[in-house]
């Protein structure tokens, strides 16, 4: 892989900045944008006659509307300016949220103006393509064969996750229907019905493609869950990490398959899927005749930025088919860290050898001495994304995309029969294609954010080189945090100790910790504490401009993830008494994806300026509670 | 009503123009929206040290960077001004796509820099602030109670179709788990499960209220199809006009409910669904104990925008309520044509009567003496919308809002509890109201929508004043093109004769029509020419920027349309076999969304124009064919 610094980019100059410091190349290109599209209009047969003259633009009632416009403009600017979250800042580490790239916000500007709809390229001949050659750069990007694979956007994750769970129940269907369809029944006469219901995705595939060419695909498809609807029981179950996004759960009851279907996953004290517990649940679902729906696994968890062993998942399937002669459907949510497979690839969109990896990242400086990442487990789940069914992942988180732009990406594109549509007045004589309504779960879109996605995919090629190059200053970044927090002082504020806690070295770029009053061994005093310091980090006390520091935050539940945050309150040494007794842990929430503490003396002064922030924000939390305990005192 | 001609709105103002006559205005603002943006980052923290110098930004990667960003964007807007269509241009009447508002452009780009995202007001405390008035400015103008209705924008209209197709589904299951439940079965003790599965929907609510006041809710929700999955036979069908937007199929399937469980409701000739028909179903399947599902009534049919008579559905719910005491779920597509309903109501948001409406039409010459619209069945189908259970309405389509915004409202809010869901992680410490996320179907969405749908209502309220001005001038102008179709000249082309022919006067402002020629009594000659004359009135033939005119075409069948299609044919002269064999008429489709053809000279002018471009498609159809004629008999 031949890499010449020359074409390199340079992560500073993507961004319009903290400090607006590229502002006039910002300016230039946005003039230039709509500087274009006003002349298309102009000459499009300029011969015609004028429609709005200036005597007519000067008429009052013609201002009057300019200056209404002006101030409903003027309005909303002002309640943007006061209200808004800056994420643009290294300030903001909370949310999946960072500055987004310019070239994406300027080519979604220049698009909207021509309003393009990729629900048919007849009314989007140009961003119809985009979006046709984005699916397949995220496809490619995942390992999967472009040729093979279908990738298209959608409005978010969510969607995308929905798609991925149609799919995999429509096709669970399909053997069925085969054998109800007295025409394509001798496709499998041999199998019994448990046959039918666990077989392995690629037999349903091809059965797609035997019956296709008998023609008698559409009939069998109305005998599948699309035409005579599901028998929730009959398909069996989805196995979801008990993390569970609730966006399964939404999933399970929108498309009729009951959230008691879920099976939920241990996690293990990674807030990983626990793969020993995995294999247990599926050998006994197997054993008992239990048909599996699907396998979720998450490729960087919402709470945690956790990576699943997509790996031991994908092996599972195969000892399965061995073993018991069935199979099952595996979706990979990566819509937080699915990007980060650009880390894995070369120029040539194949995955490099772990070691060689490694020397390319210390020969390029993309990821120093002295940071462990990645961790060779998370190596082999990105790794094995290739051989997985579906893959969700969102443009608007790690691809550094305005909202809104998620992804779904199918390693084989037959599969979309079993969903797809036609309507005569959108797709009249168009390619087949080139008629996203007709295959997608969404139908109208903007056709500029498939722009967008496109404009910075040109600029940040999906490798090392390209997106690799700007994913990994906040890996970095996350890491140093992680390891400044495990060392960082002990704040003394009026006699009272508060320490720092690193939950765990994350697996992506995703910190998570608390502050601990030393003395107060009570989970319920750690969680209020902890509510309390996000209080005065975010929204919550008062507009976020006026804020030093932002970040998020989350309750971690039994319910929710298991035994997991039962190891991070022993580690800060809580006694199992008090996880019995509370059964969650409040923590602080930090996704670092700012590229600009990429930089060890830059980020020692964050550090220093971060722990005065911390300090400040505990002195006010001991002072509001002494004021409570004066006034408490006072009323008796 | 008062209505000052002062502060009235200058619709030519509204939006840049086809010439960009308010390119001077238009970018103004956009450079003020990019300039508070930019100065609203660099005040953020001013103390703070540099992050990017100009020492930096002058190195050569980092201009190299530039440069190609750039030339990315340069590349972007020589493929749009190739290939994009001239939706802008009243020489543009096809999908329902015209000029958008330049307020709406505006506002879209000056928040999208912000990046907020609906989900959670935790990251978009302004836009989604925003996003619950739309939603209640959007349930007013509908003539709901703002205080009890709900309503929220989504990515289109299919979305919103499924929305309101979960609710129905989930509520139909309601009553069925509030017996099933022990603490909760007295409340409906007296019921068969005919009774249940055919509750009246504000019953179900009345219900879901009693079972909170017990504590018993979730549990309740957890036996719903929610919890359990459905159960596809057992809900009964959903009732859905023939001519079925293909989202219907698509939520069917989507939704498990399959879609053998669609019935088509026939349509009569003007392409609304024949209310006599629909009574006889409705009445056969109370007789046989059938559930309904819900009735789909269609507001703008996409293909001809018919207006389904909603004041007869609403009526006939209440004769089977008396009748038989069964009810079912009324949802109202209205996509395409719900913003219509701001022609109906005044600044009070009151319904005007018809007389008054009319009266206030001509006085404000917002629909001229000579234009009949709107026929008294379609004032009556908008008025009765105030009494259906949900509404889809696309802002992107006659809300004239850039791509995507969809949304729907419903009646009454408690209705959202039966699909709504928390995630910790996303609104912690918020108010219940403010986690869209939570309460939808969809996850991360562009808080810039709901801005630019906000600014949008700001500039041009819901009432006759404000959008019924925007609205009314394609009304007026599809009414002349009607007119005009029905009384123009026959064409005469190297001794061949063609006939223009509308198909019916429209509901709405799509206007449908066909080039007949004289003599060709065959439906296939027709439905072929028609074919040719949209292959060069469309991206088909070459570039957009190179038409003269351009225009969408359908092919309306017996399959989608009944008989409804062979009332045309007839009209035209074919013979009723035409019909029987072919059993589809070709048809071009024009929405004439344009604001700049409400002028009667202009008109008149335009109208020659389209005369002459049609003259020199059929010349060009005529040559192609006598080509095609000599080279055959060359070949011979």
């Amino acid at each position: 892989m031949s890499h010449s610094k020359d074409s390199s980019i340079n992560v500073d100059a993507l961004f319009l900045g903290p400090r607006s410091e590229n502002r006039v190349f910002f300016k230039e290109m946005m003039a230039f944008a709509v500087g274009e599209h006003v002349h298309w209009r102009a000459n499009y047969h300029p011969e015609d006659p004028a429609l709005v003259t200036p005597q007519q633009q000067y008429q009052p009632d013609f201002r009057h509307t300019l200056y209404r416009t002006e101030d409903i403009l003027r309005q909303l600017s002002a309640r943007l300016k006061a209200q808004s979250v800056p994420f643009f800042s290294p300030r903001y580490l909370g949310h999946m949220n960072a500055d987004t790239l310019m070239v994406s916000n300027l080519a979604y500007t220049m698009t909207a103006m021509y309003n393009p709809n990729n629900c048919a390229a007849e009314v989007s001949p140009v961003t119809t393509q985009l979006e046709l050659e984005v699916g397949q750069q995220l496809a490619q990007m995942f390992g999967y064969s472009p040729e093979k694979a279908w990738g298209h956007l959608t409005s978010g994750g969510t969607v995308a996750n929905y798609e991925g769970l149609w799919v995999a129940r429509n096709l669970k269907t399909f053997p069925m229907a085969i054998a109800a369809h007295q025409a394509t029944a001798d496709l499998v006469a041999d199998l019994s019905e448990q046959d039918l219901l666990n077989m392995a995705p690629d037999a349903v595939l091809d059965l797609i493609s035997a019956s296709q060419q008998r023609g008698e695909f559409e009939a069998v498809r109305d005998l599948s869950a699309r035409g005579v609807g599901v028998m929730p029981g009959q398909l069996g179950k989805l196995l979801v990490p008990q993390s569970k996004h609730y966006s399964w759960q939404k999933a399970m009851d929108i498309l009729g398959l009951g959230q008691q279907n879920i099976v939920p996953l241990p996690l293990d004290e990674n807030y990983r899927t626990d793969i020993g517990a995995l294999n247990q649940i599926v050998d006994e679902m197997m054993q008992a005749g239990t048909p599996i729906l699907g396998v979720i696994a998450v490729v960087g968890t919402t709470e945690e930025g956790s990576v699943d062993p997509v790996d031991a998942v994908v092996a599972l399937r195969e000892r399965c088919q061995q073993q018991y002669g069935r199979s099952f459907y595996i979706h990979v949510d990566a819509a937080y860290a699915g990007y980060a497979r650009s880390l894995f690839v070369g120029d040539d969109h194949q995955l490099l050898a772990y070691d060689d990896l490694i020397a390319h990242y210390r020969q390029q400086d993309t990821i120093p001495e002295g940071v462990q990442w990645p961790k060779p487990e998370v190596y082999s789940a990105f790794a094995a994304l290739s051989k997985v069914d579906s893959i969700t992942v969102d443009p608007h988180k790690v691809g550094y995309i305005p909202y809104a732009a998620g992804a779904i990406v199918m390693r084989d594109r037959r599969i979309v029969d079993l969903i797809s549509y036609h309507a005569a007045y959108v797709f009249e004589g168009d390619r087949q294609g080139m008629a996203l309504g007709s295959s997608i779960m969404e139908g109208s879109k903007a056709g500029a954010t498939a722009a967008a996605v496109w404009a910075a995919h040109q600029l940040c090629p999906l490798s090392v080189n390209g997106y690799g190059e700007v994913i990994a200053r906040g890996i970095v970044s996350a890491d140093w945090l992680a390891k400044a927090i495990e060392s960082a002082p002990v704040f003394n504020v009026d006699g009272r100790q508060f320490q720092l806690n690193l939950m765990m070295q994350p697996d992506f770029h995703m910190v998570n910790f608390t502050l601990k009053e030393l003395g107060d061994d009570t989970l319920v005093g750690h969680n209020a504490l902890n509510q309390k310091v996000y209080h005065y980090s975010s929204y919550l006390s008062g507009r976020p401009y006026d804020k030093s520091f932002l970040t998020s935050s989350t309750t971690l539940s039994r319910h929710e993830h298991g035994e997991a945050p039962a190891h991070f309150a022993a580690q800060m040494g809580f006694a199992a008494s008090e996880w019995e007794n509370t059964q969650e842990v409040y923590i602080l929430r930090a996704a670092v994806m700012t590229h600009f503490l990429r930089d060890r003396a830059r980020f020692e002064a964050y550090w220093q300026e971060l722990l005065a922030i911390f300090e400040r924000i505990l002195q006010q939390i001991v002072e509001d509670e002494a004021r409570l305990v004066r006034r408490n005192a006072g009323q008796n």
